[in-house]
């Protein structure tokens, strides 16, 4: 029976940062609640808002591109505290980070992280080993209510990041594979395919502009696995109702949806699928 | 890469309204989360509550049903962001709309919003036009992120919803089927299905009061496709275990149910399923 | 259409605490919605925490367990307000109770609250009975929006709970059955699946500890089913990838896991299945 977290002198009345949670931990369990509890606990003024604990179980990449995806359209010191960790209880180390951006992340370093913080310019990195701000017991298997829900807590409530441990140089990075070019043709990937079935790819607007511009071409196709060619549409609407298409989703990434339906029940691939964009002749 | 959004002059100190949320989104992805990062840099007072973002994947009906259901519990000024949006990017325009009763609801104009703003007086129609309102650059598939949630949380701390665009005269109107009577029976339809695989249908208690006082009948009888009769039960543990049933849920409806189960499987039916009360010889 | 909640002299300013929601709901209707709604009328400055609405339905054990699993980590008057009813509408009673570790309880009188409520000290117990702490019309199948949650939010803002209701004298408990040792062999049962496909066990460290200091073990072997002799590791990283381990987790009590995997899943077994822990010879 763990010990209640301490409360440690925190002015109910101070003033918090947003907390944001990003997890693997679903909704069927209260492991979201504890660490909420821990937060509440800590930094009773924090402001908690959820980004999602649907990410795939164990899926570091995904979890990393959603959280992504997702920072910059928070407030400037939002904690976000992001736990996909198949790896909690061995050696990967519990770490924070601060960026010059304003942003803090507070996680395992197995790379969730890394997308996100390498955007929001990283200026300090720490490894979570400071006992007092963790809870009193830590378990060998939930990090999450332990370990970062309260350094997370802390740091909202002002605590200065070095007090949370030992500073780290560097942080393992993810490497999203980068769409390549042969000739007429842009192979890239499926990276992440969202709960509506869209499968979104590796290829930027900026990559489709300039090879678009480098053949002159007015319009381009786009091809899944062994589908036919698809138009690039301005919306998912663009297409009839059912049938599959190309857009420039709201990841800024060229994605494969189908009209009122699931692009990954209808091509039957997912993840790692791989995509061609081509000039048509 | 989307700039931030800007808080232009909302000091912190003041009250904003709550704001209640309900999506087809779902919760894998961080499409909720990133619309409450939003929301909380322009906002960061208002409460924020998720009524759901379950919603079955476009059906706008079944989230009409819901705000409807929900509206009225909330506080009075509450702005209600509802999104399950089709048509987005496309013609169908982005609305706010004032009523009455005090609510505000924003959301896309197909209907979604329809069925809960009649409910509680509609005094004001905009279009969602005004740009320093919206994200700087909005997508063309993301416009919960980029002009939804902004404008929910705009009103949210005060801002006039004339501010945000041009007047309309009236949105898009969704229809419920309205029961109908054919001697001695009632002929109904499912309507919602809920999570616990309850089937509710469009016969309401006054329908149903008038009815059996039309034929001075003491009990009615309930059938569902080509399902046996059913008892009206006061509540969900009047048949025994594994038994289906018909009661009065809290929509106000009458609904169709399975004792500690699911009333959906047990018939192998769902919206649409056509409902009969009768009254017994 | 039943009357918006009436507020009765909240000052709005006043502090409340917070109050946390475990239910059965699930994430596909409004009714956890509807319930936040209502509290945020009666208590606008509550801090309201989800622990989780995903407990399988109508699982009073399950939602039990994971209740009594998550209060202790929360701030100490937190009102918990947990709602799993398979016999909403019928004579089992609705109740709040007070505890000698602060927390105060409030949800179905099913066992539901037990497991927690008996950890925490239980001090007082009332029926839910007093009308004015309703919503004004109550339904025979929400009791969640129309008793449960008006209820926990007048607590939370200081409310007495004597209030609410007549005294009464105890609340119905839930039992989870004890491991039994028979020589060497202790004989548990799965108690909880967690969302992962980890299969919790009722045997707890102290019970393993005294076990094997009977026996001077230096190490003992688990059994789930028919399944092969497994390891206790520290962390679920100590099997390779796709095997199966047993570890001390989260709950304090004994867990079969797969690493990177769903032990549900892999041994095709979930709640009841029998658990052995075994001297190795």
């Amino acid at each position: 029976m763990p010990p209640r977290p301490s409360r440690r002198k925190n002015p109910s009345s101070a003033k918090s940062a947003p907390i944001a949670l990003l997890t693997d931990f679903g909704y069927r369990d209260h492991y979201v609640g504890v660490m909420k509890g821990v937060i509440a606990t800590i930094a009773p003024n924090a402001r908690v808002i959820d980004i999602t604990h649907g990410i795939a179980p164990q899926s570091v990449l995904a979890g990393a591109i959603a959280l992504q995806q997702s920072w910059r359209f928070f407030a400037k010191h939002t904690v976000f505290l992001a736990i996909v960790d198949p790896g909690v209880g061995t050696e990967r180390k519990p770490i924070a980070v601060e960026t010059h951006a304003g942003a803090r992340f507070v996680g395992p370093d197995n790379g969730l992280l890394s997308l996100a913080a390498r955007e929001a310019g990283i200026s300090r990195i720490v490894e979570l080993r400071a006992s007092k701000y963790r809870l009193s017991n830590v378990s060998a298997t939930f990090h999450g209510r332990d370990i970062f829900a309260p350094a997370a807590a802390w740091l909202s409530t002002g605590t200065s990041i070095k007090s949370l441990g030992p500073a780290m140089k560097q942080i393992r990075q993810l490497r999203i594979p980068s769409p390549t070019q042969r000739g007429k043709t842009i192979e890239g990937t499926v990276i992440y395919v969202d709960g509506f079935g869209n499968l979104v790819t590796n290829i930027d607007r900026a990559t489709l502009d300039s090879f678009a511009a480098s053949f002159r071409a007015v319009r381009l196709l786009v091809r899944i696995g062994e589908g036919a060619p698809m138009e690039i549409f301005q919306a998912y609407a663009g297409a009839p109702t059912g049938a599959p298409l190309a857009v420039l989703g709201s990841f800024g990434l060229l994605e494969i949806a189908v009209r009122d339906g699931s692009a990954a029940s209808f091509f039957g691939l997912g993840e790692g699928a791989p995509v061609k964009v081509i000039v048509p002749t």
